[in-house]
């Protein structure tokens, strides 16, 4: 090795010697790259009184103006859903389940159509064991609506990433179905 | 560059290296230097019963010895009040706001005023677009209390950091703003 | 130091500053080593109508066909409830309390039974102060439940881990002890 190359190569390392230690520090500088990239469809059939044998969730606490067997007026605001939902790798409610969507909605917006959401994927497949945690503002009037994947177990042990929801079909109150485009960015 | 010169230029790096390496294990060394700062003012005006056109909170659920128009005795404990507060940059009401801040709080101290939080921010304003996510414990005999930022989007992309909630003004149970001091210790 | 010493140095240098670089892009690479343990004990006493004096949880929704003084049919799906448990080193009741979980619990099951949890440890002892965030799924099924530390505050600075949970023990609906195992993989 000549001199001049070493000398170079010193060089060329002590600058990714110096990026990378920056970006140790408080601002990260990584690529908004995803180390893993998932699309799952899940499917949300609500109680509204008559139908307690298909129903996948089910209001739980509303306003002061609701009731359990109808969404509250105006924009549902105030009502909170349970459910229990199940997760399919393409946009039919009859497809196998490959896991299932639990938690909870909350509409939380006044003037439009808008939930918070703080729920879990759980998976335990030949494809996939383990769980992914989410939460997150879910602004219905977007075509798309970004939320965070705060966490994960199993095969998504400690992931972080931003999981895009869309609607992907909807029947009145009592069907809908979501498009998740899952994208974690840090992966263990 | 001369021998001995680049010899210590050499042992420089490969400290920097391995500083560097070991922080990437389990235990990170960073210094607590953020890497954004904001600080927000939220107003939060509770229905009860009787201001149903400047609410912007409700009361969604209670315990079974509370109501949905007033808080529950003692200290408010299990009343669920979902909020779509507007979002303002210094700490009047009628300001013009800069997002809105929708989601839950949930009394959940039996001897004292405290909250669990799961809330988020939306911004979408010349400023700033995209969301921050919380969720903490927010012990209301605390002059400040701490929470965490658990995710973000947009300009806000797998934003992580502290958010340090302080009560600047409360007037019964009706109104409150609070002063939310954001800093992010992870941005992307 | 040698030329060929020297050159040597600088390939391991470079090796370490590449492979160091590249665990700083999306994927991780990360060995699974938490940097902090801690075990507790959590204990629920839920209020079931007879028990106002030393209850520590409380119902406050529940679906159409549940009410807040029993767990709803089947499987408690859709209760809601929200909690001030102590927080103990031992699976000992009548330990003194090390600081407070606080925060719901939710059934979101229909044919098991599993919650969806969100809450927080609150510490404030002279072994840590601070907090501790958590949200995930637990479903009671399985002898254990991974669920995810989602931020922290104080002593817990940025925190993000993994909790396992186990119930320890269970009288009927009025009582249960869990024994969570947390492993923080990020500590600050």
């Amino acid at each position: 090795m000549a001199p001049k190359t070493q000398t170079t190569a010193l060089f060329l390392c002590l600058l990714i010697c110096i990026s990378t230690t920056s970006s140790t520090y408080g601002r990260k500088t990584q690529p908004r790259r995803p180390c893993k990239e998932l699309v799952f469809y899940f499917h949300d059939i609500l109680y509204l009184g008559y139908n307690p044998h298909n129903a996948t969730a089910a209001i739980v606490a509303s306003p002061k103006w609701g009731n359990k067997t109808a969404m509250a007026k105006p924009f549902n605001f105030g009502d909170l859903v349970v459910f229990d939902d199940p997760i399919t790798l393409d946009n039919n409610l009859h497809s196998p389940p490959v896991g299932r969507a639990q938690g909870m909605y909350l509409y939380d917006q006044w003037s439009i159509y808008g939930a918070w959401l703080g729920f879990s994927f759980l998976f335990n497949s030949t494809d996939h064991v383990g769980t992914l945690n989410f939460a997150g503002a879910d602004p219905l009037i977007n075509k798309t609506r970004d939320i965070s994947v705060i966490g994960g177990t199993g095969d998504f042990f400690m992931a972080r990433g931003v999981a895009t929801v869309s609607t992907d079909a909807f029947e009145g109150d009592v069907y809908f179905r979501l498009r998740v485009d899952i994208r974690l960015y840090e992966c263990w």
